[in-house]
């Protein structure tokens, strides 16, 4: 019987496969009191033992069959198997509450895991999902169940999973796994962050995957389209057959495009940068073809630590990436935490709707130790390439002004110090409130560079958390409202003649994009893997017709119309 | 020594009197073990019955004393010391968990608040004090401590306290009691609902009042500036001597304004209308000169019960207020709960941005059942009187179309049934998402009028929670970005010929009352002890000018500049 689920694609691509279910084992347990505590403890430190033995094993297989990175992972789960404070927070609670390990050791995660917030994000996830992971390993040795051994799989499948385990992940044969299904999550679970590094296709948040496959079931994974098909018709399997190899072509075609610049079919360029989070994402940048870094996400120098980084640690970082991309243009995004960014060493009062709370530059203003500890690196940095600072979450001018005045007066500082630094950083800011948007026009007699922060500028416009399952449908980046605040911002910048682009999510979005041409965007900041299927896009649009496109919509009652005249006027795929 | 301290402005008014302090009993106690539990159960019951007794007494006092209404203050109290629920849950934990009464009593009464949620809501915050209150006397008897006796006030003071607690309210004599003052609280806090009531001046969140005045300390207190001055020196205080003249010429002179409309300067008539929760609150309407009820808030009808209001209890209530009201428009707003206002019978998924949540329309739009049953209410109403229907948190014309789609369903059905209601029902909405007013345009086309809600706009537009005391600075009414948005919706509304008024907390402001006139809103609404010194002052105003003030301030670049230009523009007071 053929069946569609509905899912989200976390990773672009098309697969046909059997299917293989990675089944959690049974790890309940009861808790109990123990008399003999002791012998607890040594039964606790047996598994801790195995479980260590097991991931060396591990860590040897995906060494030799999987890559030295992956096998990396591996390295972070024996650092928390061997973790003394984890160690002897369990064996106290083992001693003192006379429990059973089982119990003793749960209770102890979920402690730590209470530390990390309950909202999606990247790397939080990536963290959250370790530890699971680690206590899983542990909890199986002490309960003598016998976990599955991915590293079996010898024939070509697609992983059905709720959620992929990190140290499952690294089991997996490359070369035998077409793809991930995943009940769970969404665009940041950790199963689409596995994928989208490994570049397979997947579909995640199918909620009923593991319900309705089994192992064997012909599947077919649309990870352009977010739907998987259970046991297909032939004539559905030829349709995909077909769209998969058009869509390989199309990727060795994006793949010649990594040392062109970006003009539409009329001539305009448009310079498309890429997101990152680490100085380690720089290679890929560049081998995907990114002529700038549009934003540097600082905050995850600061996340996995115990305190905040040096500014020696942060310079390092800064420079690392500024002399690995040799004159191209890198906006580093000053700190951005609070909202559904924590750090575990910087605690703030408990917010009732942070997201409309305590973040990014209000924290800076307010905190400018921090602040200034890393405008200094900054500085120092801007002297190693082409450097522009980007401040978050500007809502009002003084807060804008603020900031560039705690700028120059650190540069005074390094002055006095005789520290060398560039003296042409463009400064400019995000555009993500509503209030900056309304301004854009005093905002651009300030401001270096304006970048349009997709999240943030729908969440506030329609007064909709995105996270928030009741109301997501509220979030409608396509909606007229947003179209006509990206217009006011690109006019405001185009007037006093500055540069403005986009950075969110909506700016590797391939509907939104000729939007984004025909309205003035001048650049477009993305994931890496997405910037050779932008610019092949964008070599294919006329911006004289995407501006009268752009008109039309931007007269449009609902979002719903846009995406309708969107269709109708465009061809994409 | 002179000192002056900082607050909030929650009642208006001058008063000049000593000091006196309400201090809170100390009530603390310790978490036992008790054996004899009966017994334990019988000192309970003891203390219960003295407090009604107690309580007995105070309401015969506030009848003779006082008034009738806030007499019903107690009665609300009798009836909480006389819950079979609360008494029996208190005994089942004595029982139970062995413990003290104290604890038992703490430990049931938090729980029942916990219920309530922790934002600032008048309602809400009326019933936890009056649960807190009656706890507080049931634990001073347990515990054989003696409360203060404000009935032993005989001379001119001004109270002093943490927070007043309702039943010491009810004994305070208003003919001694010239204003108070109390380091707690916003304008929703419990002393300054009852300063409101009283129309007595009120000062709160002074924060250090408490530390910093002595009983029998000479205070001016200044309602009007939020400001208390501590045995100030002679200067000042025939300063403020001349002010409170003033004030009471002017409070004689709007009185005189009652039966008045309201023109500016120039002829302009501006309807001022009020803001209510209940059909209790019409007569003061009607003798403070309301033109209109520009907003009835009907989430009050659904308060403080455990089940959802029939359509029946609804339809009486909305017939008692369009019929008191006589044919002037009455505006009534469906139900707007979420966000910072919870049912107790209903409960959603808590949620982590409840601002930007499941909220008001995006409610009744899934849970029809509860919409189409208070539509129903406001149709069969509506014969009544001049009853416009208002819908909130409208982000998507979608929504809108929805929501006068399912009334008009809902008309359907009763002209079937043959049950008469008004045909010239006019169908309005909120603008209060930042969306909304940026598609203000095509709204006009299809709503019959607008109602600024400013509370909620201010915040998504600065992306600030006002609740949140961290970012609270960005809450700002003035904001440029504000007063375009105004201006937008007024312009839209303008432009198709339908009416446009605002009716948050901003409409009552005497430095955006000019502003709201200069751009054209042609209705105000507000608290009702607000509208005769709303009329008086807009008399004073001429248009044209206020027109080109306005003009002048939309162009200006932040918040603090505004204020600035209005202050030298216009003279207040």
């Amino acid at each position: 019987m053929s069946k569609v689920l509905k899912g989200i694609g976390a990773s672009r691509g098309i697969a046909i496969a059997k299917a293989y279910r990675m089944v959690e084992p049974d790890l309940s347990f009861e808790k109990k009191e123990v008399t003999q505590c002791e012998k607890e403890v040594a039964r606790f430190k047996k598994a801790l033992h195995s479980a260590e033995k097991e991931l060396l094993e591990l860590k040897d297989h995906a060494k030799k069959n999987v890559g030295e990175e992956e096998a990396s992972i591996i390295d972070a789960h024996l650092c928390l198997v061997n973790d003394p404070e984890l160690i002897s927070m369990v064996m106290d609670r083992i001693r003192k509450k006379r429990v059973n390990a089982e119990y003793a050791l749960s209770e102890t995660i979920n402690f730590h895991l209470s530390m990390f917030g309950t909202i999606e994000n990247e790397y939080m996830n990536e963290r959250v999902a370790d530890i699971q992971d680690v206590s899983k390993r542990i909890l199986s040795h002490l309960l003598n169940v016998h976990r599955l051994n991915p590293k079996l799989i010898t024939e070509e499948v697609i992983i059905v999973s709720a959620d992929l385990s990190p140290s499952e992940a690294v089991q997996l044969n490359k070369s035998f796994v077409k793809g991930f299904i995943s009940d769970i999550g969404g665009r940041t679970s950790h199963t689409a962050i596995i994928a989208k590094s490994l570049e397979i296709p997947a579909v995640v948040g199918t909620k009923q995957a593991m319900n309705e496959i089994l192992t064997g079931d012909l599947v077919i994974l649309d990870g352009i389209n977010g739907k998987v098909h259970i046991n297909p018709t032939r004539e559905i399997i030829e349709n995909y057959k077909k769209m998969s190899l058009q869509y390989e072509a199309d990727k060795k075609e994006w793949f010649q495009l990594v040392n062109e610049t970006t003009l539409t079919q009329d001539g305009r360029l448009i310079k498309i940068g890429a997101n990152i989070n680490t100085p380690k994402d720089v290679h890929t940048v560049l081998s995907n073809g990114g002529e700038a870094i549009g934003l540097f996400r600082t905050e995850f120098l600061y996340m996995g630590r115990k305190e905040l980084p040096s500014e020696e640690e942060q310079f390092e970082a800064y420079k690392e990436v500024l002399i690995k991309m040799d004159e191209k243009p890198v906006i580093i995004r000053t700190l951005d935490i609070g909202g559904d960014k924590g750090l575990s060493y910087l605690q703030f009062p408990s917010e009732i709707n942070p997201f409309l709370g305590f973040r990014a530059i209000r924290i800076c203003l307010q905190e400018q130790m921090i602040f200034r500890t890393q405008l200094r690196a900054l500085l120092r940095a801007s002297a190693y390439g082409n450097l522009k600072i980007m401040f978050p979450m500007i809502a009002t001018l003084t807060e804008f002004q603020e900031a560039k005045n705690i700028l120059e007066e650190e540069k005074d500082k390094l002055k006095l110090a005789g520290i060398h630094f560039s003296e042409k950083i463009e400064i400019g800011m995000m555009i993500e409130t509503p209030s900056s948007a309304l301004m854009a026009d005093h905002f651009a007699k300030e401001a270096d560079f304006f970048s349009i922060g997709t999240n943030d500028l729908i969440q506030f416009t329609m007064a909709a958390d995105r996270m928030n399952e009741k109301v997501e449908y509220l979030y409608q980046p396509y909606h007229p409202a947003i179209l006509r605040f990206i217009k006011m911002i690109v006019d405001a910048a185009k007037k006093e003649g500055i540069w403005v682009g986009m950075c969110g999510e909506m700016a590797e979005d391939e509907r939104m994009i000729p939007i984004l041409i025909g309205l003035g965007v001048q650049g477009i900041s993305m994931n890496v893997h997405s910037i050779l299927r932008a610019r092949s896009l964008i070599k294919k649009l006329n911006r004289v017709e995407m501006q009268a496109l752009s008109e039309r919509l931007l007269n449009l009652t609902t979002g719903e119309k846009v995406i309708e005249e969107l269709e109708q006027s465009i061809k994409i795929n």
